[in-house]
């Protein structure tokens, strides 16, 4: 089997995320968006997709490492083709991203998975055939009724748990939102939240990634005493040895990371290597793909440790699924004035629809699983 | 996909193979021998064969820990099935060992490419469609003109270079041959090798398996002089500081390890975090399969560190070519009074032909591309 055309189409739709003046999403009003379907195609007529946003189609980009590592050649050797892109990374001037890595790899295990005629989450070990998720929230904000306060945060754990969700993910108040960055702030939404939903729902926090040793350290503390799962990147990662130090000094909390570090799955070694994480972090479109992805897992069960995957869509929920200690799947971010099960525009059925139960079950198509609307997409192509 | 049967035939051929008193192989006359085929059957026909040695398949371990764990499974999920059999071996007082994990991994990974269409070694990454092999030598004997002398390794070498072998690995002389275990002997073969076949052929020893510290470390020594590759396993396994303390006084010398220690992947892990070894061993039959050392190989891979097959059979050569971190597939055991390239009665043909460049060639077609002759096998049942 040969690789015989690598494409990408740019495509309006609508979004109704606003970003603020650090990035972060909250609700806002629908406005226009793009996104980006990447292709890859072999002369049999085989198809792998992958969804990303509209800059990491470059046609620069594709021209020059993309398309000469891929034309020709025979898709179902997907980390050899890994390689022969990232080498490219190094002299590619910061062009050839890891988001450029991860797309081309999830749209090869999609057309492998087709190829195969099997699923993808079954090719990387098939340990699971539904796995449970946790709700993960937007950032606060400042929207009445919705994640202003604690309280806001309590009622809306008290309607995720209606839901059916068995574990949900904090994600704090982050600037520009008024008195953010806080500790205290969130300590106080993680207590209302611990509180409304009892001691036996699992409670995670991803809070502001620049704080202090010492405020890393007290919110951590706090989060112990609320039987807290986990604790995310509250510090800037390139510091491994300050995650060392609050690892060594947090011994009930779980610290989970990397996740924005460069690096792919060498950082994930040498923060599992170094004791700088008693859990350890992979997303598809943070490491490159599913293939680092599923090397990092690998590594962390060498050790008893759990990898657990950040990110929606059906790349992280198919390495979520296969590996065996990974233990959740990330949905998100959820918002009250957001409806996260409608399908977007191009899409037929969203990647993980969730059952009453707190369970993503995985598709028994071939491929990713992804069920998009490509009448939608080729109407609407910019 | 489901299974429907689990099946096993014992069947005779014939073996030029003689065991010594120690275990080690050795050319002697054709004697009777058995082998089994162990085959995973799935309700839509669809079957994976793994090839092994009889015990294998005593039938009590079979309905005991085997069918139970398959039959009605889907037997595209290898990891999740592996975990399965895998947790029944702590409590079953040795009668589940290593070999059967890995006869039921291969057979499942053989019946997942052909239910694919794909080659194994592609579907764990297909990173080589070659792979080089190393000549991998019988333990030195005491048959005239076999391998009794230094000279006879040296001529020996010289023809296995003219073969194509571009790498050669020696095992040395083990009790019970006379004189044995001396590095003396060991370091004047290799000595000896390194003369007759130049600088640029690439040499490793396996020698005895139970020398001392300071016994391993002379003759680490002096393959360093000899500008060796590797040296494996010249103590016991189970003593890792003895291997983290040989790693950091060879620094020229490679030590390729753990090969028989128990623990599979765990196992190795620890050796690669503690230092205890500079390129990891796996081998589908030493660690419980494909499934095992695609993860060891994974775990190197974080660590910029090789990780070097142990064994022959279509199931190493899949690992080794699929994953990037793999430099050889040994291919033997060979002995100046042996045909390897003969196929075996049961075989159509030897899983690992190889050019006249050294290179084994990586087949096509599905599965773990054996060629067995069942008509062969079915006619000589036990």
């Amino acid at each position: 089997m040969r690789i015989e055309t690598v494409t990408a189409k740019v495509f309006r739709h609508s979004s109704t995320i606003a970003r603020d003046s650090d990035g972060h999403g909250h609700p806002g009003p629908a406005v226009p968006a793009s996104s980006a379907l990447f292709t890859i195609t072999s002369y049999t007529g085989v198809q792998g997709h992958a969804l990303t946003r509209a800059p990491d189609v470059d046609p620069a980009v594709l021209d020059r490492f993309v398309r000469p590592n891929l034309i020709g050649q025979d898709p179902l050797r997907a980390d050899k083709l890994w390689y022969g892109i990232y080498k490219w990374q190094r002299l590619s001037g910061g062009l050839l991203t890891d988001r450029v890595l991860a797309m081309v790899d999830l749209a090869l295990w999609d057309l492998i998975g087709k190829a195969s005629g099997q699923p993808v989450w079954k090719l990387l070990g098939g340990h699971k055939d539904k796995v449970p998720a946790y709700a993960s929230t937007m950032c606060g904000d400042d929207l009445p009724g919705g994640l202003a306060t604690p309280d806001d945060y309590a009622r809306y754990a008290e309607w995720l748990v209606q839901r059916g969700y068995k574990a949900i993910k904090l994600h704090g108040w982050m600037p520009p939102m008024p008195g953010a960055p806080d500790v205290r702030k969130d300590a106080a939404a993680c207590a209302a939240v611990r509180e409304a939903v009892g001691p036996d729902i699992r409670l995670m926090l991803d809070p502001h990634h620049f704080y202090s040793r010492s405020d890393a350290l007290w919110l951590g503390q706090r989060l112990e005493a609320l039987d807290f799962l986990w604790m995310e990147e509250p510090m800037e990662e390139a510091s491994m040895s300050s995650y060392q130090w609050l690892s060594s000094n947090l011994t009930r909390l779980n610290i989970l990371g990397p996740e924005t570090a460069a690096g792919k799955h060498w950082t994930r070694g040498e923060w599992v290597r170094n004791g700088a994480c008693d859990m350890v972090r992979t997303g598809v479109w943070d490491v490159g793909g599913i293939n680092p992805s599923l090397k990092i897992a690998h590594m962390a069960e060498c050790f008893h440790i759990s990898c657990e995957v950040h990110g929606t869509g059906a790349g992280n929920l198919a390495v979520a699924a296969g590996v065996p200690n990974c233990t959740y799947y990330e949905r998100g971010l959820l918002h009250p004035f957001l409806d996260y099960e409608a399908p977007k525009e191009y899409q037929l059925r969203i990647d993980d629809e969730m059952d009453s139960d707190g369970y993503v079950n995985l598709r028994d198509m071939p491929g990713l699983g992804q069920d998009l609307d490509f009448d939608y997409i080729d109407a609407n192509l910019i």
